[in-house]
């Protein structure tokens, strides 16, 4: 029995959509699931204020009857609150996973540099209103069961590690921002321009160097808004021009994105985490 | 007579607004005004390819005909290509002004931390297409002749900077980055939802200590795309907010923005360029 907690260390989650991840873990063999109330607290833009959020994510973390902490959506938020939850985490925290993407990746980034638990990018509960929302939700319950056909076909056996462009480009320079070295870094992006994005890698760029990757992969790029006129490269060509600015492997593109088809990409070693190869179930 | 060239680092100009603005110089006393060809070069978003930027910006720098470059417009596309048009720089690009701001401010940033020249946050030609554009341009042709009442009034004997917010956050850690300890540093944004301001102060927090600034200003934050929720917290609270969190004086708000009230910002001290105090004409 795998035993779930969600919590809302960004934007505010809504009741309707929970209703419907908790009906579909239900009729899941070996998952439970709860939603803790400060999922649906708003203070302007975010679930509750940063104390409400901060108390939230550190009582689920350290709470002993929970195996994994679930980030409910993104939305913006937890790169206010993550430096005062880790601080306050315990070594209950330490023994479990931690997963979530797009805004979650400051929490993922924080927790991988400060050795606690086992950071996950992954989809999250507000991808159960996406048409086809529940693959993606029963995707993140397999993994947890430990069926490695749910990870990103790329990870060998090299560390991974996976984000939102934007939030990666925020976090370097950061007290959140791990050690990648020798990591695969995968990044993904929705509804920014082709032109912010490559402002992003060109930001990027200048610390890939330091970051000693052993190279970098390209998730999806969606939603890009239209602009006035094409910016004249699409969004590989901007990743490739820009490792090869920095000296960074480019290595491809990989299964990760803002949708339903999101793979999961559990950061570190593969062995760390006593996943089997990939492609064969555990 | 103050001899001026226009080039176009980022976006294309329109041959329409060059009209405009050399009508409008041709009667002013003391200048004259060129627009480079390159300014009207097309490819994909930028006013021609990196390598046709690169070159007329140099060409421009390093001809001793003229005492100021003007940069036509922002868009995006001027860090893909400072640091290879400022080793190309040479003794007569050290002696002349820099002009213009949001994407310009990678440039001006560049100038700036290589010693060239005299870099300037000050409206551009590609406002003479706003309401009362021709105030903005005016007062760009009253600096160079040497009218200080055309500068930010809260100038004092301290160094100053001003730049875009995203460009400033963008430029952290990179080899454009200069040293802006003991500065005064103004900040504007445009266009950028209240969460992404958030975001770009926490980065810039992160980096903000070690800049050891004497303070921060907050410009104009305009056009604020409408969001589903309230952020809960005007551009100035969040600005205050993470000066807080940085241990970073926030000093008031300054007179600088995306429109043609944007007051002129010479990067530098005040006595190194030789201009009188605010408000009294040289």
């Amino acid at each position: 029995m795998t035993k779930i907690v969600v919590c809302a260390p960004s934007g505010p989650f809504e009741r309707s959509s929970a209703a419907k991840v908790e009906h579909f873990a239900r009729d899941q063999p070996g998952i439970t699931l709860v939603f803790h109330e400060q999922c649906f607290a708003r203070a302007g833009h975010f679930a509750g204020t940063d104390a409400q959020r901060v108390a939230a994510l550190v009582a689920c973390a350290n709470d002993p009857d929970y195996d994994a902490v679930w980030f409910a959506r993104g939305g913006y938020g937890a790169c206010r609150i993550a430096e005062q939850a880790l601080a306050r985490m315990d070594e209950t925290a330490r023994g479990k996973a931690y997963l979530g993407c797009s805004d979650a990746g400051y929490l993922l980034a924080g927790l991988y540099r400060n050795g606690i638990g086992r950071p996950v990018h992954a989809p999250m509960p507000v991808d159960v209103e996406r048409a086809d929302g529940n693959a993606a939700i029963s995707r993140v319950f397999a993994f947890l069961a430990g069926d490695c056909t749910t990870l990103e076909p790329t990870l060998d056996g090299r560390p991974a590690a996976a984000f939102n462009l934007t939030t990666l480009a925020m976090l370097v320079g950061t007290p959140l921002m791990p050690d990648l070295a020798g990591h695969v870094v995968m990044v993904e992006e929705v509804s920014e321009h082709l032109y912010a994005i490559d402002r992003l890698f060109f930001h990027l760029a200048a610390a890939m160097p330091a970051m000693k990757l052993a190279g970098l992969r390209l998730g999806r790029v969606s939603e890009v808004p239209h602009n006035d006129r094409p910016f004249g490269a699409d969004a590989e060509d901007i990743a490739r021009y820009w490792c090869g600015r920095a000296g960074v492997p480019f290595l491809g593109r990989a299964n990760i994105g803002h949708d339903c088809a999101n793979r999961i990409v559990p950061f570190g070693a593969r062995d760390v985490w006593g996943l089997a190869p990939t492609g064969d179930a555990p």
